[in-house]
C-alpha cells in the first residue's frame, strides 16, 4: 500500500506538470492573438501598470505580515520551540511561507494573463462572439490550471517531504491568511473604484459606464483584475488546499487503510484536474452561440468526466471504497444543485430578478427591501443542500469504522472542489470580458463590438453566481471536516498533557454556547468592517473625482486635450484598501485567540460552529442579493420597467451600488474568513489546551 | 416547604390583584383628562374604530387557527389521546386556549387604553411637556400592569390547578402562537401604512408626516396601535410567560428543593411586578424636564428596587439560594447593558447616527450600506452579553447539583424580564405620543404643541431601542433554558419508550449539524416573508393613494371639502396583513415539524440552536439598523447635513423606509418566532422520539 501512495505522489507531480504545460500552451495561444488598436494598447498598459502597482504595494505589506506570522509559528507551533522538536517548528514555518508564496504567485499570474487577454478579447469581439469568447475563456483557464496545479504540487510535496499531515495545516494557513487579506484588499479596491465611477459617472453626469472622461474608469478596470482575478485566485487556491489538507489530516488519523485513504485524496485531486483539462480543451461555442451555455456545458462535461474517472479508479485500486466515492459524488452534485438554485435567484431570465426590477418602479427603498428579502430566502436551498450532503456523506461512511464519517464529509468537500480548475476558468473569464467591454468602449470599436462584449460580460455575471455557490458550499463542508481535524488535534494535546479527552462539543455546555454566540457575531462584524472600508474609501475617491471635474478644464465637456488624472484615483483606491484590509482580517484571528484563551477548546468548537453558520448565511445572502441587484439593473437598462433614465433605473442603480460591496467585497471574503479561523484554531489547539480560563 | 409554595400562590394572586387595581386607578386618571378639540375627537374616534376593526378581523382569523390547534393538541399532547390520560390532554388543550385568550385580551386592552390616551396626550401637550408625558406614560402603564398581572395570574393558576409543569408549556404555546401572528400581522399593517404614507406624502408631495390630506394618515396612526401596542403587548406577554414556564419546568425536574425553587420563580415574578408598580408610581418629570431621562430613570429605579427586594427575600426564605439570586441579577444587569449599547448605536446624540447622517450626503446607497454595517456591528455586544450572562449563571449555579446550571440560566432570563411591567409601560408610551403628535397636527394645535409632542415622540424612539434589547436578550436566555426543558422532555419520552437517553447535542453529530444549518436559515426566510408582505401590501396601498389623489378633486390642493377615503387605506392594510401573516408563522412551525420527523430529537436540538443564533443576530441587526436610520432621518430633519429637502434628507428618508419593516415588522417578530419554535419542539418531543427517519 505504501507503494500505491508513492505512485500517487508521482502521478500528482506528473499531473501538475501536464496542467502547467497546457497552461503555457494556452498562454502562448492568447499571446499570439492580435492587439493592434493604439488606444486599446495604451489603456491596457495603464490597467496593467495600475494592477501591478497595487499588487506590489499589497504584497509588500503582506510580506511583512507573513514574516511576523512565520516567526510566531516557528516559536509556538506545532508546540513551543523550547519544549518540542525544533525541526518540526522549522518545517511548519517554511510550509507556512510556501503557502503564502504560492498564493501570491497564483494572484500574480492571474493578473499577468488577465491583462494580456483583455485587450485581445476586445479586438476579438470585432470579429464576433466566438474569437472573443475563446480568448476570454482560455485566458481564464491559464489561471485555473496554474492554481490547481500549484495546490496539488504544494500539498503533495509538503506531505511527501515531511510525512506529517499537521505540517499541511501550516501550509494551508499560509494560503488562507494571504487569501484573506488579498480578497479583502482586492475587494475593497475594486468596489471603491466601481462605486465611485458609477456614482459620479452614471448617476451624476449620466455618461456611460466606461466613458474615458471619468477619472475613476481605469481604477475600475484595475479593480476587476485585483479583486475578481487575483483575489478570487487566492481564494480558490486556499479553499482547494484547505479541503485537501483537512481530508489528509483525517485520512492519516484513521486506523487501518491509512495509505489507501491518503492515496484516494490525491487520486481524486488528480482526476479532478484531468477532468478540468478535458473540460477546458473541449469548450466550444458556435459563431452565434450563447456564451452562458458554453460555460455551463463545459462545467457539466467536467463534472461527468470526474464522476466517471473516479468510479473507474475506485473499481481498479485496492482499498478504494465505493462509500467514499458516493460521498464525493454527493458533494459534487450538491455543488451543482447549489449553483443552479443560485442561478435561479440571480439570472435575469428568471422571475426573481424581474420582481426586484418591478419593485424598483416604486422607488429605491423597495429595490433594497425586496433584494434583501430574496437574498435571505436564497440562502435556504444552499444551506439545506450543505446540511443534506454532510448528512449523506456521514451516513454513507460511518459504517466503515471510527473517524470515517468525518472523512466522508471531508471527501464530499474534495468532491465539490474537484472541478475547481474549471470553476476558476469560468470565474476569471468574467473580469477579462468585463475589461474587454471597457476597452472596446474606450478604443472606440463601435456599437456592434460593444454589444458583443456586453453579451460576453453578462454571461460572466451569471456564471459567477454558479461558481460562488461552489466555493461557499465547499467552505461549509471543509470547515466541518476542519472541526474534525481540530478535535483530533485537541485530543492529541490533551493526551500529551494527561488530561481527559473530549468526545464532542455539546451545545448544552455553556462554554460551547458562549463560543457559538461570539463566533456567530464575527462574520457580521467582519463584513461590516469591509463594507465600511469601501464606504469610507469611496467617499474619498468621489471627492477626488469631483475635484478633477471642477479643476481640469474641458474634462466634463469631453475636450480631447483634457486628460483626467487616472493615477490619482488608482492611488486613493490602493492606499485606502491597504489601510482597511488588515483590521478586518486581524479582528477575526484575534477573536479566535481571545475566545480560545477564555473558554479553551470547547469554546473554540462552538466558536467555529457559530462562525460557519452565520458565515454561510451572510455569504449566501450578500453574494446573491448583490448579484440580483446587479442583474436587476441590467434588466432595466435593457429597456424594461421604463429603461435607462427612468425612476426605476435610478432605483436599480442604487440597489446595484448597495450590492457591490455585498457581492464583491464582504460576501466572497467570508468563506476565506471561515477557513482562516478554523485553521488558526487547529494550529493553536495545544496552546488553548495549556492556557485557558474557563476551558 | 409545600406551605411555602402555597404562600407564593396566594401572594401571586394578591399581587396580580394589586397590579389590576393600580391599572384601573391609572385608567380612570387618564380618562378624567380633558379632550375637547372636536377635530381631535373625530380623528381619535376614526383611529379607534380602525384599530378595533383590524383587531376584530385579525382575531376572527386567529380564533379559527387556535381552535384547530387546540384540536390537534387535544389529540396528540402530551401523548396521543388513545394512549394516555384523556384528562391531561383536555387540560393541555384548555391551557393552550387560555394562553391565546389572555394574549388576545392583552392586545385588546392595550388598544383600548392607547386610543383613550392619544388625544388626551395631544391636548395635554398644549399645557406643556409634563401633563402630556404623564398621560402617555400612565396610559402605557395600564397595559404594562395588566400584561404582567395576567401572566403571573395565568401561570400561577395553571400550575396550581394541574400541578403539572408540562401543561404550562401548552399555556405558553398558546400565548406565543397568538403573539407570533399578532406581531407579524400588526407589524405588516403598521409598516404598510407608514411606508405608503411616507412615500406618497413626504417624498412625492413634500407634505408633512401627518397631513390630513394624505389618505393613509389614519391607517398610519391605526398601525402604531395595532403594531406597536397590541403586537408588542402580546409579544412581551409571551416572553414573560415563556421565561416563567421554562424556569418552572426545570425547577420541577430538580432533585431536592423542588418546592423552594418553584417558590423562588414565583417570588421573583411577584417582586418584579411590585418593583414595576413602584417604578411607575414614582415616575416624575419636571416642567421643562427631559422625557428620555424620566423614562430611563424609572427603569433604573425599578431595577434597583427589584435587586434589593429579591436580596431581602433570599435572606428571609428557607431554601432560597444566593447563587440563583446572582444568576437573576446577572441577567438583569446584562439586560441593562444591552440596552445601553443599543442606545449607543441608535441615539442621535451619539456618533453612529451622525456618521450615517453624514454618509447620506453622498447618496442613499451610502445610507443603506453604513446602516447595514453598523447594524451588523451592533449585534456583537448584545450577543457577547447574552453569552457571558449564560456562562456566569451556569458557573454560579452548577455547584448546586445536577440540572441547577440550566435552572440558573432560566432564572437569568426571569431576572432580565422581571421588570417587564416597566418595560411595557415605556414601550407603549411610544406609540401613544406618536399618535398624539399626529393628532396635534391634524387638530391644528399649533407649532408649540407639535414641538412638545415631537420631543415626547423622540424620547419614545430612543427608549424603544433599550426595551428591545431586553426582549431580544431575554428571548435568547429563555430559549437556552427551553433547550434544557426540551432535553428533559425528550428523555422522559425516551425512558418511556425504553430507549437510550440523550446526554446532549454534539455538533459533530451530522444529525445535529443538519438541524443547525436548517434552523439557521429559518429566521432569515421568516424575516424575508414578512418584509415581502409589507412590500407587496405597500405597493397596493400606494396605488390606492395615487388613485385618490387623481380622482378626488381638490384633495391634493387642500380644499377643506375634499375628504380622503381613509377607510379604503385601512381596509387594504388590514386584508393584506391578514393574508401575509399566516404563511410566515406557519412556515416556521412546519420547518420544525419536518426537521423533527427527518432527524428526530438530535436534529431538533441543533435546529433550535441554529434558529436562536441567526435569530438573535438578525433581530439585533434589523432592530438596530432600523432605529439608526429612523433617528438619522430625524437628525437630518433637525437641520443637519443640509436639513429638510436636501439630498441628504432624501437619502435619509430612503434609509428610514428600508428600516421600517426591519425594525417594526421582521426584527421584533423574530424573538416570538424563536420562542414558538422552541415550544413546538418541547411539546412534540414524544412524537419526534416515536417517529423520525434518521433520529
Amino acid at each position: 500500500m505504501e507503494n500505491q501512495l508513492s505512485l500517487f505522489y508521482g502521478l500528482s507531480f506528473l499531473t501538475a506538470a501536464v496542467a502547467f504545460a497546457f497552461a503555457v500552451y494556452l498562454y502562448l495561444w492568447v499571446k499570439k492573438q492580435r492587439m493592434e488598436n493604439e488606444k486599446i494598447k495604451e489603456v491596457s498598459a495603464l490597467i496593467k501598470e495600475g494592477a501591478n502597482t497595487f499588487m506590489r504595494r499589497e504584497y509588500t505589506v503582506l510580506a511583512k505580515f507573513a514574516l511576523i506570522a512565520a516567526v510566531v509559528i516557528f516559536t509556538l507551533l506545532p508546540s513551543p520551540v523550547w519544549q518540542g522538536d525544533v525541526l518540526k517548528n522549522i518545517s511548519m514555518a517554511i510550509a507556512y511561507l510556501i503557502g503564502t508564496v504560492l498564493s501570491a504567485i497564483a494572484g500574480k499570474i492571474g493578473i499577468l494573463v488577465a491583462t494580456l487577454s483583455n485587450g485581445r478579447a476586445a479586438e476579438g469581439a470585432q470579429k464576433g462572439i466566438k474569437p472573443a469568447f475563446l480568448i476570454g475563456f482560455r485566458g481564464g483557464a491559464v489561471m485555473g490550471l496554474l492554481v490547481v496545479g500549484c495546490s496539488l504540487l504544494g500539498v503533495a510535496a509538503v506531505l511527501m517531504i515531511t510525512g506529517d499531515s499537521s505540517i499541511l495545516l501550516g501550509f494551508s494557513f499560509g494560503a488562507s491568511s494571504l487569501a484573506l487579506f488579498a480578497k479583502a484588499g482586492g475587494g475593497i479596491f475594486t468596489k471603491t473604484a466601481d462605486v465611485s465611477a458609477d456614482l459620479t459617472g452614471k448617476v451624476e453626469l449620466g455618461i456611460a459606464e466606461d466613458d474615458p472622461r471619468n477619472p475613476a474608469v481605469i481604477a475600475d478596470n484595475v479593480g476587476d483584475n485585483v479583486g475578481d482575478v487575483a483575489g478570487m485566485g487566492a481564494d480558490l487556491f486556499d479553499s482547494n488546499v484547505a479541503a485537501m489538507a483537512s481530508a489528509l489530516v483525517i485520512a492519516q488519523s484513521l486506523s487501518g487503510g491509512t495509505f489507501a485513504n491518503t492515496s484516494m485524496v490525491f487520486c481524486y485531486a488528480i482526476l479532478g484536474l484531468l477532468a478540468s483539462v478535458i473540460g477546458i480543451a473541449t469548450a466550444r461555442i458556435g459563431k452565434k452561440g450563447n456564451p452562458t451555455r458554453a460555460l455551463n456545458s463545459s462545467t457539466y462535461v467536467t463534472t461527468a468526466v470526474f464522476l466517471a474517472l473516479t468510479a473507474i479508479a475506485t473499481a481498479i485500486f485496492e482499498g478504494f471504497s465505493w462509500r467514499i466515492w458516493g460521498a464525493s459524488a454527493t458533494g459534487l452534485l450538491v455543488g451543482v444543485i447549489i449553483g443552479i438554485t443560485t442561478d435561479y435567484f440571480t439570472d435575469d431570465s428568471k422571475p426573481i430578478v424581474r420582481k426586484v426590477a418591478k419593485a424598483s418602479a416604486s422607488g429605491p427603498a423597495f429595490t433594497v427591501l425586496s433584494g434583501v428579502a430574496y437574498g435571505f430566502i436564497s440562502a435556504l436551498p444552499a444551506m439545506v443542500g450543505i446540511a443534506v450532503s454532510a448528512l449523506v456523506a456521514y451516513t454513507l461512511c460511518d459504517p466503515m469504522g471510527e473517524g470515517y464519517a468525518i472523512f466522508g464529509i471531508s471527501m464530499a468537500a474534495v468532491g465539490m472542489l474537484s472541478i475547481v480548475g474549471m470553476i476558476i476558468s469560468n470565474d476569471a473569464y468574467g473580469p477579462i470580458v468585463d475589461n474587454a467591454r471597457g476597452l472596446a468602449e474606450m478604443g472606440g470599436l463601435g456599437e456592434d463590438t460593444i454589444r458583443t462584449a456586453d453579451e460576453l460580460d453578462s454571461a460572466g455575471n451569471t456564471v459567477k453566481a454558479v461558481t460562488k455557490g461552489f466555493s461557499i458550499g465547499a467552505a461549509g463542508l471543509t470547515v466541518i471536516s476542519l472541526l474534525g481535524a481540530f478535535m483530533s488535534e485537541v485530543n492529541t494535546a490533551l493526551a500529551a498533557a494527561g488530561k481527559e479527552l473530549i468526545t464532542g462539543f455539546d451545545i448544552m455546555s455553556p462554554t460551547v454556547f458562549f463560543g457559538v454566540l461570539v463566533g456567530a457575531a464575527v462574520p457580521a462584524v467582519f463584513s461590516a468592517m469591509l463594507i465600511l472600508g469601501v464606504d469610507k474609501n469611496a467617499q474619498r475617491m468621489v471627492a477626488e473625482i469631483h475635484r478633477q471635474f471642477s479643476t481640469i478644464k474641458g474634462l466634463r465637456e469631453g475636450d480631447p486635450n483634457a486628460k483626467p488624472e487616472y493615477s490619482k484615483c488608482i492611488d486613493i483606491a490602493t492606499s485606502g484598501a491597504l489601510r482597511e484590509l488588515i483590521p478586518a482580517g486581524l479582528m477575526s484571528i484575534l477573536a479566535t485567540v481571545v475566545v480560545g484563551f477564555i473558554g479553551g477548546p470547547l469554546a473554540i468548537g462552538g466558536f467555529l460552529l457559530g462562525n460557519i453558520v452565520t458565515g454561510l448565511l451572510l455569504a449566501l445572502f450578500m453574494s446573491n442579493s448583490g448579484g440580483l441587484w446587479d442583474n436587476g439593473k441590467k434588466y432595466v437598462e435593457a429597456g424594461n420597467e421604463g429603461g435607462k433614465g427612468s425612476e426605476a433605473h435610478k432605483a436599480a442603480v442604487i440597489g446595484d451600488t448597495v450590492g457591490d460591496p455585498f457581492k464583491d467585497t464582504a460576501g466572497p471574503s467570508i468563506n476565506t474568513q471561515i477557513t482562516v479561523v478554523s485553521l488558526v484554531s487547529s494550529l493553536l489547539s495545544s496552546v488553548f489546551v495549556a492556557f485557558s480560563i474557563f476551558g
